[in-house]
């Protein structure tokens, strides 16, 4: 099935130094117009999750196409039994190695608006970032990478790889089809590397590369007391509150130190070696330096795990969303008949998201207070997922980064879920290549979403030198 | 400056059962007009919380200005610093007892509009019963009055009473201007009695007075853990989930056996005597059938006492509503930056709202999970109210709602509240005869509030022969 036999090092001889500068260089000469490109594509509110923003989809896939083909790809738009995945290829030479690109072309909600300066799909450069939904996670670095690519054939007609884009409208909402459509488009997706862009760098010029992603389960949770909204004078002290049963079901599922109390939770949790603890926790971080640019009283969490231990490599548990009841201004006397919460728990190897949602099930119905009826919905379930560190791939990658930061990148964890991700290794074998560049503090699916101009920039100057890197055959 | 001094016993000759029945075929003939009347003044959404309905409320008071001048009443609308006072009057023969009719004209906030079967504000005849938001509470009501004046003058032109009617528009709002309004023209409120429509009767065919309301004390609460919402799973492990620190919160608020856990909150609980207990008590309740008709699993609270003692003279906590995070279709990734809660409790003698206010405040920074900021703000505070069972009013009051509905009626507490009723106690010396007519299934402050056409009818029938027992001077 794959494809490329005999590679001939073509490029060993190649003065990296110079490549950098030259890429640089056209970096600089196509920006503006580059960067209008990005915006163009930032203002279409491609929201993955909210039905009426489907027109909004459909037309941020037919501008990638286009997109696509100006750069000289050969572009479509296939379809999936929900939104249409954008796909592109150039080169198939089969003595260069082929690099399959995998972003997401949809964003998550945008509200609360209030709390947005600029309108979060009219994009605005404000103090060297530019400002917008999907500006970081993940319009803007699919933009690094296409740009790279732009970069790179400005400068020579012939790439030193085969490129493949496979750009998806639904990872925020946990890629419902995208297994499907790897499975049916197996030939197509034919590569030797997969390259995703879908994580932050650790810090401002500390680049990094991730190998190892939480899982998820989101889960949505209801309870019902009454059928109707009762007066809270006239049935106060005789039914059962919804809200005050849900905080109480909440208030059952962490202890007082942040240890998860469904049964079996931690079970399954992958014991970390004495020198991959090392590693992490040699990573500096400053607890108190970090929960300012949170704007957090202090970080709290299990406390015999470091901040970086917990966010990358502990599961947790959080509440998304609530809703119940009278939430206008000013007061209103009800008791609710129902309550709403969005519960989620980011999951390690080995955890699988089936059996905790059935011991999450389980316990939910176990804790109920009387008088309540509980129901629980699941909305996705990943596994999470663990990358060697050694590959060729990853040696391409901080050789890459190395040589636009000028410093060797960090092997870190990712407390995020790119759900799909463990379907590119079951279905095409490939481990992912997981270079991102946008910063922590760049409010991801938040309002004032960003992306450093600058991050953008060493993105696609990185991207274009780690194609050259991958082209070599390390 | 209570000016009447000499009464005579004009009708202490009347022959009451026929009067009855004068009052009846009246309000038969004027049946269909009258109806028409109180449905446009239910077309009104003078919604008091929300400051968009401001135009609706002005509407409101200008409409009954004018059906009460169209009665034959002196009427004016007074300001205050908040919602006008609609102020009516109708005779001052000082051979007569004066009686004040109390009302409000606004309403509660319709939402979740969804949940109503034809529009709050579109009234709508089904079965017997008149749908539209305010049509037990107050507006209903307040035509129960109205048409009991109306219906006498058709009889004869002269009334047994003199009459004032004060009708507000901040009672669902707490009355926040109505005492200093109370002060200030409490010469042109004097009369010896304070008629008040504002209260369920206890069943259907089972009319009853009210001789205790609730006190309420509304508030705010609000968590913060950080500046902006997270991704969660970027930092899910190093940072307070605001929705569970508030869970957790609102938890300790009550233990298992319903018992408000605030330090202090029982203290100045009034015990009731052997004697209101066996009344109470005495008083046909069906647990299975109640919860049947809340649509409840069953009826929860403080076992060791009836549910009617529970809703009327225990005191109660209840979460009135919740939001946070992402609350929309589908899911999103967040850690909230901030979660809020409206918190109520309703009081009994001799609670001091502010009293449990502060130790509210106390605990809950006392409970305050680690990472969180919290604040508590104050909608409402108002006292619980004791009647006396045995006052001329009540008296007069009985015997009309015996002539209607053939039984003498219940004396029963009221677990709402009516907040500024203490301050016609204290600046008019008046105590309120709260019979009112709608049923506790009238879905008051809820989707689908309604008022039984027959509870209507009702309603003026007893308002105007309580009019001439009152006229007798018992």
């Amino acid at each position: 099935m794959i494809s490329f036999i005999k590679k001939i090092k073509r490029s060993s001889t190649l003065n990296f130094q110079a490549l950098s500068q030259k890429i640089f260089a056209v970096i600089e000469k196509n920006h503006i117009k580059d960067l209008q490109s990005l915006k163009n594509f930032l203002k279409i509110p491609s929201i993955s999750t909210d039905p009426q923003y489907k027109y909004a989809i459909d037309e941020a896939a037919y501008f990638l196409k286009e997109y696509f083909e100006e750069l000289g790809f050969d572009a479509e738009i296939l379809v999936t039994k929900g939104h249409p995945v954008v796909y592109a290829r150039l080169g198939q030479d089969p003595n260069k190695p082929t690099v399959l690109c995998y972003g997401h072309y949809d964003v998550q909600p945008a509200d609360p608006l209030s709390l947005w300066i600029s309108d979060p799909f009219d994009p605005q450069i404000r103090d060297g970032y530019l400002y917008a939904r999907g500006a970081s996670d993940d319009k803007g670095q699919i933009f690094c990478h296409l740009h790279a690519v732009k970069t790179l054939l400005t400068i020579s007609k012939e790439l030193p790889v085969n490129l493949i884009f496979l750009i998806e409208g639904e990872e925020e909402i946990g890629s419902p089809h995208l297994k499907e459509f790897l499975k049916e488009h197996q030939e197509k997706l034919s590569a030797q590397y997969l390259l995703v862009s879908d994580t932050p760098m650790y810090a401002p010029k500390m680049p990094s590369l991730c190998y190892g992603l939480r899982g998820l389960l989101y889960v949505e949770l209801q309870v019902r007391s009454t059928a109707i909204d009762l007066h809270s004078g006239q049935q106060g002290g005789i039914v059962q509150n919804p809200i005050l049963g849900l905080a109480y079901i909440l208030s059952q599922l962490k202890n007082k130190d942040h240890e998860i109390q469904i049964p079996g939770f931690y079970r399954d949790v992958r014991p970390l070696s004495s020198e991959e603890k090392r590693m992490i926790d040699g990573i500096p971080f400053d607890d108190q330096e970090y929960s300012r640019l949170l704007g957090a009283k202090k970080l709290v969490g299990e406390k015999q795990y470091s901040a970086n231990m917990r966010r990358w490599f502990r599961p947790t548990l959080d509440c998304n969303g609530i809703i119940s009841g009278y939430t206008g201004p000013g007061s209103k006397t009800i008791i609710p008949a129902m309550a709403t919460a969005k519960l989620s728990m980011r999951l390690i190897p080995y955890q699988d998201p089936m059996v905790i949602f059935n011991a999450l099930q389980d316990y939910l119905f176990k804790i109920c207070p009387e008088g309540l009826d509980i129901s629980l919905s699941l909305h996705t379930a990943s596994k999470p997922l663990l990358i060697s560190r050694d590959s060729k791939g990853i040696k391409a990658a901080e050789k890459a980064l190395k040589m636009v930061f000028g410093i060797n990148p960090i092997l870190q964890g990712e407390g995020g879920s790119i759900p799909i991700l463990n379907a590119f290794k079951s279905i095409l074998g490939l481990d992912p290549i997981l270079m991102g560049f946008n910063l922590p503090d760049d409010a991801i699916h938040a309002p004032n979403e960003r992306f450093g101009i600058q991050q953008y920039r060493d993105g696609i100057h990185s991207t274009a030198l780690f194609f050259h890197y991958i082209g070599l055959d390390l």
